[in-house]
């Protein structure tokens, strides 16, 4: 099943402890959908300006990703300046400038209409509500927020909540949006305005899937070499998501592989600054990583 | 096989965001023992001043636990005054009044000499290394310490490292003792001075066992009520170590099951202050959360 992204595409400078990258090529919808296109057909809604590399579009075209959607406009792309410290956990954001992000007016090409797998990325919860208002055809939407729309715009925010089957929030997001510092407490919170899942991501810390009462968590995938997390979130969402839209379904079983296989993707994504450990990547990699994770969680029972 | 540990008993002045408890008895001894006691029979060696609440040492008795190398001192006992905050992830410790401990001189009863598993707790490397001089029939020993003592004694402390099977230790210590912010890195750094195995305890996280290059790794059981993080690594080391001894065996499959033991008893702990929720608990409440454990973190295969 087609699997449509909402979100951005940007350029990125970002500085880590181990190392610095100038205008690389990132945004939401940029690295969900190279992390979707390893398991089922993509196709995004975004917006570029004039100096946004081509190329990168064309890198995504290559992998069969549908770019229809992603408008050429005047003027420069979304740009975010951000830094992180040992602690790689929380990203300090240095600079956003929206540009040409600022006039984005998510219309969908008449031909993404019939899109049963929607993720709408972190944009404006007005805009979330504007695609989901679109998406008649949808079965299983998920959304992503951050904490800035968590501040402004609450209200518009859970009224995406009450529409989505989704929400995917990372550990500190969570808190501040339901004033509640245990994340069990946060999670069926957010689930009370309507999602029938909610995923908490924590980072190298894993993830956690909250369902109907039922929780799932998992660790992190461990690693030696972390260059930028940057990204790490909307990877997870796109192995998540392309997972799921191609098992055509979405019953607990199948939601807990998918939080394992976004876990994986994103764990790829931060080995290298901007989009370059995932451009290089290829399937039997993610499935000998994904043998690993197993491996790694696994005990025999105990009587 | 009985299971011996050599640690503090200590009265704790604790406050956390949901409630204080004046000079309750804590100490590591005192968790370990009552954690452990629920699969193996344990010794235990400490001290206490004559105004610690002989009824407690009683309690320990009651469980079977051997309290004969409980030395009883002219003096005050061990106090600990810390607090925590939301975050209960790290003490701050606010006053340490080692009182009779600061003489503790670690002699074995005759009777504890044949301990076959053993548990160094967080004591002064130089008492550690006085109690592994001892210990001549032991198959499987274990320690623990403290930032303190990295800080202070860390040359003696690498000489015990290098002396036990197993090291026990939390996720700012082994960044703090190896100097590497990655905890893969610094677990192997850990492992390169002798032990077989290495956990990092991550508190809420979980903990990740690393033995022989390979990694265990396994989320926090998920609590709605978290009252008192005092005594939860002493309550997962007793629940790992007693589960061990009473397997006699300590291979991977088996560390890998008493790692999900001793998390699963540390959360428990949390649950109230002091020892308050281990003494009320029973095998049987364990082992539905050591079911409920194994479907928290389950999935299928993934093809």
């Amino acid at each position: 099943m087609p699997l449509l992204v909402v979100g951005s595409l940007a350029l990125d400078t970002v500085e880590t402890p181990f190392g610095k990258v100038e205008e690389a090529v990132g945004g939401s919808a940029v690295y969900f959908s190279i992390a979707a296109s390893f398991f089922t057909d993509v196709r995004v809604v975004g917006v570029v300006g004039r100096d946004f590399p081509f190329k990168y579009i064309d890198k995504l075209s290559d992998r069969g990703i549908d770019t229809k959607g992603i408008k050429i406009k005047d003027g420069k792309t979304f740009r975010w300046k951000g830094s992180y410290d040992y602690d790689l956990n929380q990203a300090k954001t240095i600079e956003t400038h929206l540009n040409v992000f600022s006039g984005f007016n998510p219309e969908m090409p008449e031909e993404y209409l019939d899109s049963e797998y929607v993720f709408l990325g972190n944009i404006h919860p007005e805009l979330q509500l504007q695609v989901l208002s679109q998406m008649k055809s949808a079965k299983f939407i998920a959304c992503d927020t951050m904490n800035y729309w968590i501040e402004k715009e609450k209200g518009k925010l859970i009224n995406v909540f009450k529409k989505v089957n989704m929400v995917v929030i990372n550990e500190s997001e969570v808190r501040q949006l339901s004033g509640e510092s245990n994340i069990i407490i946060a999670a069926k919170k957010i689930a009370s305005y309507g999602p029938s899942a909610v995923i908490i991501k924590r980072g190298e810390y894993g993830a956690m899937l909250f369902t109907n009462n039922r929780i799932f968590l998992i660790p992190g995938y461990p690693l030696e070499t972390v260059f930028d997390p940057t990204g790490a979130g909307d990877s997870f969402a796109g192995g998540f998501m392309g997972y799921l839209s191609n098992c055509m379904s979405f019953n607990e079983e199948v939601l807990r592989q998918a939080v394992v296989v976004g876990s994986v993707v994103a764990s790829f994504d931060v080995e290298d600054f901007s989009i370059n450990r995932l451009l290089e990547l290829d399937y039997s990699r993610i499935n000998e990583r994904l043998k690993q994770f197993k491996n790694l969680v696994e005990f025999k029972e105990i009587k």
